[in-house]
């Protein structure tokens, strides 16, 4: 009697484990941990012949050819030579087949692996921010305070700027992130000189936050500057370390120009900036000499009636330095240029309506390029290789889904890192001629256990038939067909973004899937203006922007409508940010539709919103007031009607809360009820596990409106 | 036919007149508005014998013994006599029989009656502050920027201070108003010298507002002192208008005492001030020479282990003026006393366990005394007098309710203007033997055409057995007992406050009412802390507040419970600023019993709150940590269950938002949803039509939830 209970036990839980709910804590914990497809930790190639992979507290080599796996090097032997102690494997990467450049809390250390020794170490303080180390790891460059140091192997440490502070910032990030930028020091390649970005930014308004957890509330203000407003003012400095002096580049002005995608010539001789002007309609590649910091010559310019936005550094050759590549949109698509140092264009190395997303690298003599790209699918990434003299290009990655390639150091190999619709993640490793030589890895599906609704994409058009639309419908647990269910849409619709594609669940949150546990359709649609389609149907929003994304949304509602087990009476929409922004703008243009709305972090007047972004989509507040009148919300409170919900991080400095409070003014002034929450301590996201405190506000709206 | 329908049409709308449901609008628009009981405007007594009041364009004169009335003066009268136009008839005050003081938009003209003319005019800047005129009409003294100004009868300006500005106040109210301070200038009584305090602020504390309409939000900082921080320092000059010169006061340290109810002697040679220490257990009743500064004695203390909070200034006696009285709640109750200017206490004339609330006057010889109080009943306020020598006191107004005096001359008669539970108010004259000479006005009642539910008052008991509790129940219209009805509790529970009392409609608001309609019971009672009650029933929550209230609160929802037709399972409460604080107290201490709660611009940490009223009733932080901790509502989120919401002001200066900051940070932080209304532009009350917006939000919720 005993067995069969235990026997009823174990069935029973499989036959639960298969049926698993998903629950709100799972969608929003589970994301980035236990819901998240497992990987491969460290995997790098270590020369042309093996790549190697962090497995338990081991590094482990693998030849690319045979398969033949063997222990390289043990966490102890790494603490043995270092003289540090780790916790686990740390950080690693290979600067040939023999020195590693291994991470401490501190600095780095170069290793040499056949002699068991350091060959150098740099340690920088604790305090130090956005260290970047040369790739020969001999220096380290970091920001103290707002000013420059370097870190030099001799022990040295070097301070390079003084005037940092009170508005002035040396060799950090500057124009808020856009253009491509991500830091804001740039090492040599040979390691002698260190250029860096300095801002200005005295004459920036100051937005005022608020710390409302102090003892008594502290005014922590940071410098926003809206739309229209004074910009900061960025310049280049370049310091010899020899010679311990700074040059400037001499720019010129007008001095709230853009310098993006800083790059230096291999013999450190010159410095390579894309210079785009206020207006981010002219571009200029421009050349200066390091050591005098004069112009040398515009090597080309881009111009355009919306905007250019270069967003990748020039890569320079390495078979000959007198030539380099850029990835530029100027024919409508991401696509590979040649050029040589005067600025004439000697080649388009791919071309088509498809987007380039990344050059991986070239074969020794670069006659064949590789590359990311949509290729054949929109919503795919493949990994492509290119035949600089035909022109001709070959898909190396098979499968669908979104690819990230890893090429060996002699172009031999591609570790092809993958997802797909049904796929959590697969790394497979390719011949060069796309010869599949063997998967190395497979992840488990983490959500086996659950009882998910069906994920399926389905294709729309725009209204005037010119653009296919994607979109992403998850259908409710237990789905019956025979009957009436509601819909929320989860929206986002800003440049640079693609919520649906093919790459695992087509990218849905489980938060969909939560919802449709719930017993809701979780819809979600790309509309013009985001990412991977091309300049046009990114343009098309541009100087009105809410217009067209929401008569795209719109062809969503309309198919979702025609569909007969969905209730047209109960249709619900959230977004955050940009979503935000058409979460308003879908909820006041079509009040008729949306009986409840979320809008989180929403940008309400995009003369409140900073100029970097901003301006590129809808230029000045003075050059477009028409433009920006049509996309203020604030405008719209008079066709507020049912449920609308705007969540705010009170610290968020991205879409300042003036976007929510000048929105709720505005209801109450014309007597229009809205309901609100405010994260005291959260910036414009709310993350970590107050999410699912979020999350679960959001939720309980749709479940007690909608 | 047509007559029939005419008839049938008229008396339908007969019907449905004297059945109207109070809207909201009603309720709240109504409330100043075409719900208040009208009455009389400019009543005041000319001379012994008559007095005045405007009727239209017209001020018409009464003799008080035969009622004789007859036009005085018109505005056109005024307009010649004057110079000026005016709108209306203007403000108006009589100086003697013969001499007016007529309020210009920006000055004051003092008028000769008999001879048609201009006797002296002052003329003070527009944007003038906290504006002062002598008594005798040839001198307002003001402020502009934070420094103080006199206007001067021969249209001199003269500017008395110019430190100003960047922390510094001169001239205007200190303490946050609290000790009976309501302004800053004192002139004194023969108009030869100003007294003002002088406010240093500038070791305050700024608390961060935000003004979020401006284009890019601007911080607008305000100095707030919180319990425990350093607290402003404050003298008092005195500027001498012949001389020219300003002398301080030499009130010694440490300087973070507070400086109250200042009152010049009747010759202007010595200025009185009731000082009391940071902590305000110990006051000092202090004389100090106008001319020289100093201090010329202590006349008496007033110690207590709770606090000493002085109210009322000292009030010369004009028969001699060597004494004074002073009402002080020294024996546990407010009590005229009778001291002479060396500090000996004379006489107590008024005792025993009720309130005096006002000294109205006295007769000419200064053997009858006049005062308001609750005598006989703490619900009501009555016009009483008292024999000096006997001590006997008599009742002079008569019928239940709040009763204010406006005493003639040579105290022959008082006006009573008085409201009751059942009367809108009504004006009466009385002899000053407590005949009633004639009823002068009556108010219709305002409400007469609504259809509102029953008010009733109850008289419960603390748990104690100690102390009486007043209540007041309004019931739904449409009652019918055999129905079970959930009950709104509307709370305040601050000291100082009496929410229920025998004035019109035992002083329930028309909000209350609007719920009644909607089919709630609406509930108050004024807890244990709360006015009139004597100082033992107040300080009984000292150093915790918001227990002995709750327990309070809790016997009032015993009462309810017992009732056979209140529904205990639907129970909400609403309160706002400390019955903001009351309602957090509810909720979170007796979750069981409140299923839905709106706390507006709540207290939730008393750490959090000012110095001068938080301190008298919490002692320091550092003091009184255990109480502190008690009254911390951010401890008791852990108890949150069901719905509560809290709104606040997001320019609130009293309660400031850092208070709903922090406990909806609490919320979060714990995984407890709450819900949250911000109004950007208001402070700490919701004012004007955007109440309708509030109230409606706050209706709603209760509506929705309860």
């Amino acid at each position: 009697m005993k067995k069969l209970i235990v026997i009823f036990l174990l069935l029973s839980q499989v036959i639960f484990a298969q049926q698993k709910q998903m629950s709100l804590e799972d969608a929003i914990l589970g994301r980035y941990t236990y819901l998240r497809p497992k990987s491969m930790s460290g995997l790098s190639w270590r020369n042309a012949s093996a790549y190697t992979y962090i497995k338990g507290d081991s590094l482990m080599q693998v030849l690319a050819k045979s398969g033949k796996e063997e222990l390289l090097l043990t966490k102890t032997n790494l603490e043995t030579i270092s003289g540090e102690t780790f916790r686990a494997f740390p950080f690693f990467s290979w600067l040939n087949g023999n020195e590693m450049l291994i991470g401490t809390p501190n600095g780095r250390i170069k290793i040499d692996l056949a002699n068991k020794k350091i060959l150098s170490k740099i340690t920088y303080p604790e305090d130090a921010e956005e260290v970047q180390f040369s790739e020969k790891g001999n220096l380290a460059a970091y920001v103290e305070d707002e000013n420059l140091f370097l870190a030099l192997a001799n022990n040295e440490l070097r301070q390079v700027t003084s005037d940092g502070g009170n508005g002035i910032v040396n060799g950090k990030s500057v124009h808020r992130n856009e253009f491509g930028i991500n830091g804001g020091i740039f090492l040599s390649p040979k390691g002698n000189c260190v250029a860096f970005y300095r801002k200005d930014e005295t004459m920036v308004k100051d937005y005022p936050l608020v710390d409302f957890m102090a003892r008594e509330a502290e005014y922590t203000p940071v410098k926003y500057p809206m739309a229209g407003m004074e910009s900061h003012h960025v310049t280049l400095g370049v310091y010899h370390i020899e010679s311990g002096k700074t040059t400037f580049l001499n720019t010129g002005g007008p001095l709230d120009h853009y310098l993006t995608n800083v790059t230096w010539s291999p013999d450190e001789k010159y410095i390579y900036m894309a210079e785009l002007n206020r207006e981010q309609n002219h571009m200029q590649l421009n050349c200066y000499g390091a050591a005098t910091g004069e112009k040398v010559k515009t090597l080309f310019e881009e111009k355009s009636e919306t905007y250019v936005e270069p967003l990748f550094p020039i890569e320079f050759s390495k078979v000959n330095p007198n030539e380099f590549y850029y990835l530029s949109r100027q024919d409508g698509w991401f696509h590979v240029y040649k050029y040589n140092t005067d600025g004439k264009l000697l080649q388009q190395l791919t071309k088509g309506e498809w987007e380039v997303t990344r050059i991986i690298g070239f074969d020794e003599k670069e006659t064949q390029l590789f590359v990311e790209g949509t290729f054949d699918d929109p919503l795919q990434n493949h990994i492509c290789k290119v035949d600089i003299k035909s022109g001709e290009v070959s898909k190396i990655s098979q499968q669908e889904g979104i690819h990230n390639a890893s090429l060996s150091p002699d172009a031999a190999y591609v570790i092809d890192n993958w997802n797909g619709p049904e796929v959590p993640g697969n790394i497979d490793l390719y011949t060069a001629n796309g010869k599949l030589v063997r998967n190395i890895f497979s992840a488990a599906n983490p959500v086996k256990d659950y009882l998910l609704g069906e994920n399926k994409l389905v294709t729309l058009k725009t209204k005037d038939g010119k653009y296919d639309l994607y979109g992403r419908l998850i259908l409710p647990t237990n789905f019956d067909p025979s009957k009436k269910y509601p819909v929320i849409v989860y929206v986002y619709g800003g440049p640079h973004s693609q919520l649906v594609n093919k790459s695992w669940q087509h990218q849905a949150r489980w938060w969909q899937y939560y919802m449709a546990s719930e017993g809701y359709i979780a819809f979600t649609m790309d509309n013009r203006g985001t990412n991977n389609r091309g300049r046009e149907f990114e343009t098309e929003v541009h100087r009105q922007l809410g217009i067209l994304e929401t008569e795209d949304q719109v062809q969503g509602i309309e198919y979702l409508k025609s569909l007969p087990y969905v209730d047209p009476e109960r249709i619900g929409v959230h977004g955050w940010s940009y979503g935000g922004f058409m979460t308003l703008n879908l909820k006041l243009r079509h009040p008729e539709v949306f009986k409840v709305a979320v809008a989180g972090g929403p940008v309400v007047d995009w003369s409140m919103y900073e100029i970097m972004y901003g301006e590129r989509y809808m230029d000045m507040p003075q050059e477009n007031p028409g433009g920006y009148e049509k996309s203020d919300m604030t405008r719209l409170v008079g066709n507020l009607d049912g449920n609308l919900m705007l969540i705010h991080g009170a610290q968020d400095e991205t879409v300042v809360m003036q976007h929510s409070m000048k929105f709720l003014r505005e209801c109450v002034k014309q007597n229009k009820q809205v309901d609100f929450f405010a994260y005291p301590i959260h910036p414009h996201n709310v993350r970590g596990k107050d999410r699912i405190h979020l999350m679960r506000k959001v939720s309980d709206y749709f479940l007690e409106n909608l």
